[in-house]
């Protein structure tokens, strides 16, 4: 007998003291939101036929994917981004309802592709609009983190899964602090941007296809996996994974070019911690781009956020964003900033949460609770809280504290409205005004209104 | 009000009901030993007047330690080691009751030596002893894993303590499997041991003395401090070791060679994830050893094991060793060999555990179960035991999933011998038979009777 106790602790106890095994679990009605009856269209959902064999695929779809490391080359080159054309993290925005992090970041992107000489010149392209244009890093097979801009000169990873050809990209990480992807569009932003096109894509290109060519390609999921055993939940902990990296493209790098370039790559790299996530983050979204468009299923397949909107997207509802308010995380700030200096919640990176690590599996990395906030019992109980609402656990991923339970795979649309669990992010935090860079990390979660909106979706959709 | 129960169960849960703070602990009879009276020693040695202060005196020193890497060389050079003379692990023994991998690892050494032609030939050289002397890897400053067999010719990692200019040293780690300090000697082996002496070691040195000249020596105590955060527990887990000092040492390293040579560099270390062992027990040597020496303390300074005989030394009694037989351990085998297969415990390696980390810190790396044994909960146990018999924890090298708890530091002789909880030690194991390799890795403890041994010479230095 197995029993399932919420609310009632006195029921719990007296189970327990009658040696009946009680799984106590935090419930909470249904999320509501605003025109939408979520108790019915749970209903519809639930009796969908087609539901429980679709979720069944989605998960076999995602589990099933391996990320391989193929190439690297300029944004122009890997995904045809042509001048004048800029990526960015989340959903769809324009120029103006963009938040500060987002335009810094498309200040400093029109000064490095020369559209302007001085990133305070581009704001009235951006408002006039006739030469730019702006589009999701998700329309075009990339990812990106916090503001995530993409222009055509910028290298990024490739990231193939072998048995379909299917790729991914994303960027390669510009370090912490004052930097693009924060925001932030200095004379050193620029520089460090120049030399990532010049020195450190090329050599990573030649390091890549020598090993790829000689031994085969970096196996990005492998190490995701030896990474969860090393205290890296792949967020907003990538220092395992950073090593890794270096480990696999070292010896290759070697050859790549001149001594100078070459020490100076490994230091660069060796010197971010983060440098991996940009890797994580293509390996996620190329698993869950296995499980787009599958009718039926209410698995998410992104969440996303451009410093505005919050936005998820799901198997069984094509390629429709539900969108609403991002918030602002909870966390830890960096020297004198505080909660009011932090823009809300931005970035392509919690495709790591979708993918069931960063926040979903922090009991591996308790480490990160001094960068994030809470407590290490927190950490542990959030990646048990997010069993809750996934679909299934990921055989690949195991958390070996929790003796190696694999990580909880696969937000289900359902259980986050029947349970009110939000899916838990752990996140960086942007400066709110343009130029200013990070100011923290911390914790968040999607604005709740999202997942009965797409549930409404899903029950119009259902079969009958 | 703070209530330490033992045994009766009831009496915890009563107090417990009442809301009374209780911690439960495993209590046994003090340990006993042939010849000694436990309970006399203890009172005298706990009666001593030196004893609290020298053990607080000892604490300070050893966490006041920290170790920086500052230069590789030869160990004819950096030990004035004279051929002839070979060091091993563990207290001294002769070649008569050396075990089957001591004497394997001495055959190979004096092979690479050039003392004989043909390994096979070198048992009639040692056994005679005209020419050669064997002496623990300790009393030259030095630690060895498993044999811990050293050459005048191994170039060894030369670490100090900045503050006295002490140092300690040890061998480059070789890998797995059939390796030398594991009592293989074929032609493999001897071929890698000359490639570590002609491209490995010269290239590492330039790498370390570059370093250290332009940024300062690496600091291999911080190294430790994020291993702990990152799955290692710094025994048989050093794969986040390993891959910190290629981060540290690489950009270095381009320049130390030809490109062919710092490639095989980068890959060989890469490809062994215990490389940094080898940093991570003359860290703990050079900890330790700054207690030695302190009139009254009753911390353990040294454990060692030679294959035949377990030692400890003690901060309190000089260098005398306190030896029984060495115990064979239990965990997980490596193909088909079994039980009958391993030799006892062997090695200078539970230096680790002495300075509070491997089997003592398991806490922090529960993947470690799948390679020694075991569950997660033992290992999340093994440590909170282990606090039981030290006497400090360690604020540097903390476990992130006990709350950061400080690792358990500088085991007390009175507290092992008053609990009967003997220090937990994980570690490979060799092949019984000279030549064999590696068979497995397990958990051991010391032979109990070398505590009560060791108080009773505590008790005869006791002052009234």
């Amino acid at each position: 007998m197995r029993v399932v106790t919420t609310g009632t602790e006195l029921l719990a106890d007296a189970l327990g003291a009658q040696a009946v095994a009680t799984e106590r679990v935090d419930w909470r009605p249904p999320v509501t939101a605003a025109g939408s009856d979520v108790v019915t269209d749970l209903a519809r959902v639930a009796l969908d036929p087609r539901r429980a064999d679709a979720n069944r695929r989605a998960v076999d779809a995602v589990l099933g994917v391996t990320a391989h490391l193929v190439d690297v080359g300029p944004a122009s080159e890997v995904l045809g981004l042509e001048r004048g054309e800029f990526l960015h993290a989340g959903p769809p925005i324009d120029w103006e309802r963009a938040s500060g992090p987002l335009r810094g970041a498309l200040m400093g992107g029109a000064a490095l592709e020369g559209l302007v000489d001085d990133p305070e010149d581009a704001p009235a392209l951006f408002a006039d609009g006739g030469s730019v244009s702006l589009e999701p890093c998700h329309h075009r097979g990339a990812v990106g983190p916090m503001a995530g801009v993409v222009t055509p000169s910028m290298w990024m990873w490739v990231l193939e899964d072998l048995e379909t050809g299917r790729r991914t990209h994303c960027t390669l990480n510009e370090g912490l602090g004052k930097v693009l992807r924060y925001g932030a569009y200095g004379p050193d932003v620029l520089t460090r941007l120049r030399w990532m096109g010049d020195v450190l894509g090329p050599l990573l290109r030649s390091a890549v296809r020598r090993v790829r060519d000689a031994e085969g390609p970096v196996d990005v999921t492998g190490i995701l996996t030896q990474m969860l055993q090393m205290g890296d939940e792949a967020h907003n902990r990538n220092r395992a994974g950073t090593l890794m990296t270096l480990r696999d493209l070292g010896p290759a790098l070697v050859h790549a070019g001149e001594a100078g370039d070459v020490s100076d790559v490994l230091r660069f790299v060796g010197g971010n911690d983060h440098f991996f996530l940009n890797l994580a983050m293509p390996t996620c979204k190329l698993a869950l781009d296995a499980a787009r468009g599958i009718d039926g299923s209410t698995m998410v397949v992104a969440m996303a956020r451009n410093g505005t909107d919050f936005g998820i997207q799901v198997a069984g509802t094509g390629d429709e964003w539900f969108t609403g308010p991002a918030q602002v995380a909870d966390g830890l700030f960096l020297g004198d900033y505080g909660p009011d200096d932090a823009n809300p919640d931005i970035g392509d990176s919690a495709i790591t949460e979708t993918a069931g690590i960063g926040g979903f599996a922090m009991a591996t990395a308790p480490a990160i609770v001094r960068l994030v906030g809470g407590t290490v019992p927190d950490a542990l109980a959030t990646t048990r809280r997010m069993h809750e609402i996934a679909l299934a656990e990921n055989p690949r991923w195991t958390v070996p504290v929790l003796d190696f339970q694999g990580t909880p795979t696969g937000i289900d649309v359902t259980r986050v409205c029947r349970t009110g669990i939000l899916p838990q992010i752990n996140t960086g935090m942007a400066g709110a005004v343009a130029g200013v860079g990070q100011v923290g990390a911390g914790l968040v979660t999607p604005p709740a209104e999202i997942f009965p909106a797409a549930l409404a979706r899903l029950a119009e959709l259902a079969a009958r």
